[in-house]
Order: C-alpha cells, then structure tokens, then sequence
C-alpha cells in the first residue's frame, strides 16, 4: 500500500480516486483555494458536486489550509488543478514538496512565448524549482473524461516522465483492468499532442454545428465533419513535428480529439460558433465554466503566427488553427477555408 | 472541357459524377456486370437506387457490353469497382483500355500474400498489365460517404499516383468548392491507411455495440471508444511504417475511421459484434451486403502473423486487430484485450 495525495479537487483528480482506492491505497484528496464546498460536501457524504460522482466511502478529505497535512509521507503528489491553477501550483505547493517524492500531473495545456516557443506544464514547473532540485514531474495524457472513468468505463492513456522505472511504479499504483496505461519518456510529445487536440477538438466540432444548423437536410454531414477531424490530425501532427515530440504521440492527439469531439466543453465551443454564434454569445452562454480550448487555440495559433514571423513555419499550413484563431479573437465570421486544405504532400 | 468515363456504378463512382458534371466535363458512367439494372433505371429518370439520390440530368450512361463506346476518346478512366471486381477490371478493362490515358480508382482495399506482403490495388493492377505498357494508374483515398459527397457535404480526399503533373490535373477536374483534394506521390502509403481504417472501423465500433448492449446505463461510454480509436490510429500507424509509406498519412487513416466509425457497414458489422453476436448471426443479418471490413481485417491479420511467423513483427503489437481477426474468423468470444494495449513507448 502506497500513500497518494491529489491536489484539486477537481473532476479528474477527483475520478483518479476510483483506480487508486480500489487498488488499495491511502488516498487523500486535497481542495484548491476554490474547492473548499466541494470538500464540505464530500466530507459529507462522499458526493463530488462536480463530477456528480459519489466517491469510494474511505478516501481522506483535507481543505486547501490542511495541505501541509495530506502531503505529509505521501508516496505521490499527483497536481489535479486546472490549467487556471498552474501558478498557485507553482507557488504555493511546489516548494512545500518533498523533492525526493515524485510529481504527477493531470493538467492538460501548455504555454506559449513571444518567439513561438511552446511549452509544456511539467516544463514550466522544472524552470520554478530551485537550482540543483531533484523533484521529478510526471505527467498523464490520452483521452479519458472523468465521469466515464468514475463509472469503470475502461479508458486507455499515457504517462510520461523522466524515468521509465518510476513510470513503472507509478503505473503499478494506478492501473487496473479497465485504466490502462502506456508509458513514455516523450513528455514533450504527449503533452503537447493532449494540449493540442482542445484547440481542434473546437474546430472539429464547428462541422456539427454547421449541420445543426442546417437542420434536417436529409445530409448527414458525415464528410464535413471527417474532413476537420483528418485537417486537424494534419495539422497536429506538423505542431508534433515542430515542438520535437515524436509523431508516434498523434495517437494520443487523435484518441483524444476523438473523445473531445464526443463529449466535453471543447465541443459545445466549436457547436455553437459553428452554428453561427460569435465568440462572445459562446461566452455568454457558457458563463463561468473554464474554457481551456479558447486559451489553448489562441496560445497554439499565436505561437504558430511567431514562428510564421520567425520564417520557421507558413500560416498558410494552419489553415483551420488560423480560422478558429479568426473566429475567437480576431471577430471573423464563420467561413471554413476548405479548399485551402489542398496540399501536396 | 474534358471527357470521364467511370467504371462500375457503384454509390462511389456513382457521386463522383456531381463534381465531374458540375466542372462541365462529359461525364459517362459504365456498369459493372452486376449494374444493368441500375443502368436500366438511370436511364429512365437518373435515379440511382443504391446511391438514393438522382444524379445530374445530362450525365451518359452505359451497360457493360457498352463499354468499348463509352471509353472511346475519354481523357480518364476513372475504376469505380467494389474490392469484389478488382479481378474484372483487371481481366476485362485495363486489356482495352489506351495505355496513354490515365486511370484513377477509388476502389479501396488491398491484397495479402504469403510471406506477409500487403499490395495495393493499383500495385496489383500495374503487375498485371503487359510488359513496356506506359498506363498510370492513380487513385484516391480519404474520408467520403458517397451520399454526403452527392449531397455536396464539404469533404476533403486525398489523389495518389506515379507523377504529380498528372495530378495536379486529375485535381483539376474534380476539385469544387465542396470537394478538396490534396496530392502525394506516396500511393502505398494512402492506399493502406484507407485500406486499414475498414478493419479498425469495425475494431473501433466494438465499443459501441457494448455501450448499446449496457443499454440506459448512466454511463457516456465515451472513455471506451476513445480507446479503441487510439489504439487503432497506434496500430495503423505501425503498419503504415511496415509497409514503407508515410506516416503523414495517418491523417487519412484518422480522418477515414472517423467518417466509417460514425456511418457505414463496418460501424455496423462492429457495433454487432460489440452486442455480443457471432460473426455467424451478423453475416445473416446483414445477408447480401458486401462486407469489406471482414475481407480487409482477416487480410491484415493475416499478413501480420504471416510477419510474425518471419520474425518482423510481434502478434502482440497488434492486440486489437488479433481480437477482431480471432471474433471473424476463430469463433472467439468478445473480450477486448485492454490491458495488452499497455506499451512502452
């Protein structure tokens, strides 16, 4: 028996108990500074308000001001915080740790920089830690929703990290019949090709929107659809390329555009510019839920436009990036530039 | 303006009419030996009774024994068989065709052969014609129902072949506004990814026969699906490099499964098998249909174990397509193996 605190208790985090607890470990879930009433209701009676999940009767609930408590003798420190959060992990958890426990993050995004440079968030944390640290930071990616993981739905991701004999570890402590778990040293390729996929699974799903819009058509809109999802895979697939991920990672990219494109606030995005609504009606009817598929489309596109700029890489590669990009920050109008998906390959 | 003579009226062949026609080219569609009696009625009103839909007003038609005048002075023959009449085209067609006018197929599908090869149709085709013969044989690939491209539902494919001048002309006569085509000189390397996506198609769509089968359970499913849709984009992307084509083209191998997963007869073949049918009851279900998905699977399954058996692969890469190919053809139970997806990467 391992010892496992999660930090967040957001939905994924907070799915994660399911394989550890059955797994029989100690499981304490720690709250963010936001997350304290969903720790009230859950030293209650076990009920994620959230996830809408009750959770294993058994798991240890520690408020954000009990942190110090529920990292002490932890095994593992998996961060669960949205990508709004990254920061607050930085500062105020990151420096509690003890170095010599292992990070693993579920964390999906990525950062960008003024000379296109993209960055992932186990990187990101590597540069705060103090000079000489030999924390490790892990990371999860793959398409996986956290109600479906809570309800044993079997679901197939990816870890990566620095050392393939702690991802083995830390596999054994996670994995179950129904969580499966593929292991990679590519930390890069993986987290970017799991980032990269919020921003398409939006452009993606602008095709089902454009087909609710058209109503019943007799068409069933299968091709337009199709032909985003294959743009998108192209295009992720030269991101891959550019960051120095391994191309092997677009099934991570693609698995999860696929689950992304099903279920998810990516897709509800895409639906209703794709129906016709501009970006700030979307914002309106989504009021208050985290929209990371906005800020990873406007972070992927504005790295692009940099490295556009730089000579590195053409715009005119990105037609579907550059369009969502027009469509959520630049007022355009929706406009499919299809025939500029012609290529010669 | 130039002159197209489609062979095989089938629903493909039968859709590609509309882009065709639209551009102002003379357009001929020629039925197979099996197509007289959706000549017959496409004559009488342009109905096509396997498409659904009436083609343009305009278009020639012809029988079989017609064939000689139908591809008398055409620019292109474009091959519109099903993979069941790739012999026939091989035998009856190519023989009288001009070697000097181009071929395009959109005949999907491919041979095995003993020690583990895979061949393309237009590979196969190339080998059957005379020595010294100068005919091009070029093909298409990619994500198209034929209804949603008849119904001018955008959709994007992708034109394989020995020159890229031709090409660019073949795309000439084809592209519009809702039909966009990229280019590659890589025919192997589009013609599996397209070939393959039938078997993963029917692999992918195991999850949602089960989800089916669980019934009003509470449970989106979508983890699962996602799931075998990863794990097949893994294994069509390792049998991509088996047989030396590009990995840029898993982006058709994607975007295609996406389009079958969502609507067709290997979805259909899948979801049964996923309800926990024998291939038995699902062939007598789905009586007279052809069933590419099974021709291809068992093909690719058994090219890979014959790769086994030779030392060049390992049967336990490919745990998906062993299970589908075990469900076809070796009286197995439906239990997907999850837990072999595990790799290191």
């Amino acid at each position: 028996m391992s010892t496992i605190t999660l930090i967040g208790a957001g939905q994924m985090a907070s799915a994660l108990t399911f394989p550890l607890y059955e797994n029989g470990h100690e499981v304490r879930l720690v709250g963010s500074p936001l997350d304290d009433q969903v720790i009230d209701r859950l030293r209650e009676d076990n009920y994620h308000v959230n996830l809408l999940r009750t959770l294993h009767d058994g798991i240890h609930y520690y408020k954000e001001s009990e942190k110090e408590a529920a990292i002490q003798g932890a095994d593992l420190i998996v961060c669960g915080v949205s990508s709004f959060g990254v920061d607050w992990f930085a500062d105020k958890i990151l420096p509690i740790l003890d170095e010599s426990v292992p990070v693993i993050s579920v964390t999906k995004g990525m950062l960008d920089y003024e000379d296109g440079t993209m960055q992932t968030y186990p990187e990101y944390w590597m540069s705060k830690l103090p000079e000489g640290s030999k924390q490790e930071i892990y990371a999860i990616g793959g398409p996986c929703t956290a109600r479906d993981l809570a309800d044993h739905d079997p679901s197939f991701v990816g870890y990566c990290g620095p050392k393939m004999e702690t991802l083995h570890w830390i596999r054994s402590l996670f994995a179950t019949d129904y969580y499966v778990i593929s292991l990679t040293l590519d930390v890069v390729g993986l987290e970017c090709a799991v980032a990269l996929k919020n921003g398409y699974a939006l452009g993606t799903a602008l095709a089902i929107g454009m087909a609710e819009k058209a109503g019943d058509d007799g068409i069933n809109h299968n091709n337009s659809e199709a032909a985003l999802f294959q743009e998108s895979v192209k295009e992720m697939l030269d991101l891959l390329k550019i960051v120095g991920g391994g191309v092997d990672n677009i099934m991570y990219a693609a698995g999860d555009l696929n689950v992304t494109v099903a279920a998810g606030r990516s897709r509800t995005v895409g639906l209703l510019l794709g129906k016709g609504l501009s970006i700030d009606e979307v914002m309106e009817q989504l009021k208050g839920q985290t929209l990371e598929a906005v800020v990873i489309a406007t972070r992927t596109a504005r790295a692009v436009k940099a490295l556009a700029k730089a000579g590195k890489v053409k715009e005119s590669d990105f037609p579907l990036l550059m369009h969502v990009n027009a469509l959520l920050n630049e007022g355009a109008t929706l406009n499919i530039p299809w025939t500029d998906f012609q290529k010669e390959m």
